[in-house]
C-alpha cells in the first residue's frame, strides 16, 4: 500500500512493484524493474468502489492535477481548472488518481533513474516504453495498489487521451467510461515529423553526450530548441496573431540585429524553452516522444493485435479503418470524445475516426468539437463548456453504475 | 555590363556596385558596399526592351531559376517547371533575369562573403537586410546593369512574393505586372516563430560561434534541424499523410531504439536536413529569415512610410489594413495574386488581405486560390494551372503595354 513520499512534496505517493526477477514485459520485449510509480489522489473512494477515476497526463504532464485543498499552500496543477471540489471533475464526489507515466522524470521510474544493474542512471540503457506499457503499469497501481478493480472513467488530453482508449481497449471490463480529448488513435505524420526534428535538436547538443549527462552539464539548449518547436504546435495560428500580432518587445523600433528578441512572439518562445528546461529531462523528452509516435490504437490494442493476427492467418492484409473498428470490438465504455476547432496537431478529423470505429462497435458515443481560437493546448484552458460536459458525462455514468447498468452498448445487452 | 562569371557555372553572371565611398545605405542606416550581384538571364531582351520578367526567389534559392537550353548540361532550376521556352514564362518570348537576394550563398554578396574592411568573411559583421534592401539592390542591377526600365512582370513565390510586393509598391512606375505567389504582405507570428526556433537551433551549434565559423567546422547539425523545421512547414499535413503515412524506413517492425529512423518520414527530414548544409551557408539562413521576419508592406514600402509619417504629424495613430491600403496607392501594375488551399505558412486569408487592398486602390486584380493537398512548397512543382494563368496573364499585360495601355487603373485612366 501506498506511503507518503519522503523526498519532494508529501502529496506524491510512490508505489514500487515488479522487483526483480518478477520485471514488467514490455511490448518490445524487454523488461524493466523494479518500476516506482509516483501518483497523487484527491477526494476520498467510496464504500462501493465505484467513483474512481484514472486522469493521464500528457507529455510533460506530471502527478499533480490539481492542488490539494486540504494541503496548505499545495500548488496549483495542470488541469487545475477542470478537477477539485465543486469543478467538471469533483473531487467531492469522485476518487482521483492521476500516475506519472513511466520513462517521465516526475517521480516515475524513467532514464534518469538509477539502474540498479549498474548504479547509475539508465541514460539510454532505459528500455523504449509504448503507451501501452504505460498503461499496463497504470492497471499494475490501480488493481494492485489501490485495490481498485473498475474505474468509473478513465479520461485525458493528447497522450493522455491516447491512454484512454489503449485502456479502453487492454481493460474493457475496467473501464466504465472513457473521455479522450484533443487526442487520436495515432499521430499523424506531420506530428511524428515534429517530434522528430525535437529529437534531433536534443541528438545535436553536444553535452547530450548520448544520453548519458547526468551530474554533468544538461543538454539545456536542444532541450530548449525542442520545447520551443512543440510550444509552436500546442497553440494555433489565430491565437498567437491574437497573442502576440508583430508587436515588438521592449523596444519601439527593430534591432537589425540577432541579440534580444525584436518580436514579443520570439521573447515569448525562448522564454517557455527556458523555462522548461528546469523541470523537465532531456532524455524523458526523447523517450516519451517515441512512445506517442510509436502508438497505433489500430495495431497496438489487445483487441487490435488479436483481429490482426487471425487476418494474417486468413492471409488477409490489415485495412487501417478496419483495424480501428476491431481495436473496439471488447469496449464497454461508453464515450465522450472531446476535440478542438483549433487544434492542428490532434484536429478534428482524427477525434471522428475514433468515433466512427466506436459508433461501427455500437458504442454509447457522445462527441463534441469545441469551437476553439486556441490550438492543442486548448484542454488545458478554463474551458466551462468541457467542464460541464465532464460533469454531466461523469454524474450520468456514475447512476448507470448505481443502477447496475454499466453497459455502454444498450442493443446488444437488451438483445 | 555584365561579363561571364569566372568561377562556377558560365551561365551566372556578376554585376558589382556600390563601390566605396559609394555604398549603399540600406533600410537599417548600415552601408554595404561593394556589393556583387549574382545573377542569370534567359531569352532576349526585345528592342523595344518590354518583355523582360524579374524573378524573385525564395529563401533558400538561387539564380539558377531554369536550365539553359543553350547550355549542354545546364541542371535543372528550382522554377524548371514555370520558365523555359514554351512553358508559363516563356523564354522564347520574354527575357527573364533571376538575381541570388543579397545576404545569400549563391554568388551575391552575403555574410560569407569577404569583408574589405578586414580581408575575413563578414560573419554577423554584415550588415542586416530587408526584403526593401534586396530590391533595391535588384532594382540597381535592372536598370544600371541590364539598362531595362521598366519590368513587364515582377514574380516570385514565398520570399520571392514579398519581393514582387516591395516592387511594385517601392518603384510603381516601373512594374507592368505584378504576380505574388504563396506570399503575404506580412509572415504571421506563427511564421516568425517557427523562424526563430530555426534560429535558436543554429545559435545553440557550438561551431556556429558567434557567426564565425568560416574555414572550420560548420554548424551543420543547427543548420539542419533548422532546415526540417522548416521542411515540415512547407509541407502539409495530407501531403505528409499521402506521401509517408505510418509506414517504416527500411524495417518491418518499430526499431524500439534511438538509432535508425523508425518511420519514413523521419528519415526523409534527415535527408532534407542532410542534403540542405551542404548547399546553404548557416548565416545566410539567419540573415534571410530576419529579412523576411522583418518585412511588413503595410509599414515598411515606400508609399506606406509616407502616409505613416503624414499620419504621426496629424496625430493618427497607424491601422494595420488602412496601411497596407496605403502601401498600394502609387501601384501602376495589375496584379496576379495566387494562393494555395492547402498552404499553412502563407495562408489564403493572407493573399486575400493583398487582393482587398489592392481593390480598395482600383488595382486591376485577378486572384486565384489553387486547390492543393500540397503546402506552401506547391507553386514549386508542376501545376499546369498555375502555368496557363501565368502564360495568359502575360500575353496580356505584354499586349497592353504594345498597345499603349500598360496602366492598371482603367477608371483613372479613363477619367
Amino acid at each position: 500500500m501506498p506511503g507518503n513520499d519522503s523526498v519532494g512534496s508529501v502529496e506524491v505517493k510512490h508505489w514500487r512493484f515488479a522487483e526483480p526477477p518478477d520485471q514488467l514485459v514490455l511490448r518490445s520485449g524487454a523488461t524493466l524493474g523494479p518500476i516506482e510509480v509516483a501518483y497523487e489522489t484527491y477526494g476520498e473512494l467510496s464504500p462501493e468502489r465505484d467513483n474512481a477515476i484514472l486522469i493521464c497526463h500528457a507529455l510533460s504532464g506530471d502527478s499533480h492535477v490539481a492542488s490539494h485543498p486540504e494541503s496548505a499552500g499545495s500548488k496549483e496543477g495542470w488541469w487545475e481548472k477542470m478537477v477539485g471540489p465543486g469543478r467538471g471533475i469533483d473531487t467531492d464526489r469522485y476518487f482521483v488518481i492521476c500516475p506519472n507515466c513511466i520513462a517521465g522524470c516526475k517521480g516515475s521510474t524513467g532514464p534518469s533513474s538509477v539502474n540498479p544493474r549498474t548504479g547509475k542512471p539508465y541514460g539510454l540503457e532505459f528500455p523504449m516504453v509504448t503507451i501501452g506499457d504505460m498503461v499496463h503499469v497504470q492497471h499494475a497501481l490501480v488493481t494492485q495498489c489501490l485495490g481498485v478493480e473498475r474505474l468509473l472513467a478513465v479520461t485525458g488530453g493528447s497522450m493522455g487521451g491516447m491512454q484512454v482508449l489503449q485502456w479502453a481497449t487492454d481493460y474493457p471490463e475496467m473501464v466504465v467510461s472513457a473521455i479522450p480529448i484533443a487526442s487520436a488513435s495515432r499521430l499523424s505524420a506531420q506530428g511524428i515529423a515534429f517530434d522528430e526534428v525535437g529529437r534531433q535538436a536534443i541528438y545535436s547538443d553536444p553535452h547530450w553526450n548520448g544520453g548519458d549527462y547526468y551530474g554533468q552539464e544538461l543538454p539545456h539548449r536542444g532541450l530548449a530548441v525542442a520545447r520551443m518547436i512543440a510550444h509552436i504546435t500546442y497553440l494555433s495560428d489565430r491565437s498567437m496573431h491574437e497573442k502576440f500580432g508583430h508587436r515588438l518587445q521592449d523596444r519601439t523600433e527593430l534591432g537589425y540585429d540577432f541579440g534580444p528578441a525584436d518580436f514579443q512572439v520570439e521573447s515569448y518562445l525562448r522564454y517557455q524553452g527556458d523555462k522548461f528546461v528546469q523541470r523537465f529531462d532531456a532524455n524523458s523528452y526523447l523517450y516519451i516522444t517515441k512512445a506517442i509516435n510509436y502508438f497505433d490504437l489500430a495495431t497496438d490494442s489487445r483487441a487490435a493485435r488479436a483481429a490482426y493476427e487471425r487476418a494474417k492467418a486468413e492471409g488477409k492484409g490489415a485495412d487501417h479503418a478496419h483495424s480501428l473498428i476491431q481495436a473496439f470490438s471488447e469496449t464497454q465504455a461508453r464515450f465522450l470524445v472531446v476535440s478542438y476547432s483549433g487544434d492542428w496537431l490532434y484536429p478534428t478529423y482524427q477525434s471522428k475516426d475514433i468515433v466512427r470505429a466506436l459508433q461501427a462497435n455500437g458504442v454509447v458515443t457522445t462527441f463534441c468539437e469545441i469551437q476553439s481560437a486556441y490550438g492543442h493546448d486548448a484542454f488545458l484552458l478554463k474551458d466551462q463548456q468541457l467542464a460541464d460536459m465532464m460533469r454531466d458525462f461523469l454524474h450520468h455514468a456514475h447512476l448507470a453504475v448505481r443502477n447496475g447498468k454499466p453497459g455502454p452498448r444498450p442493443a446488444r445487452q437488451e438483445g
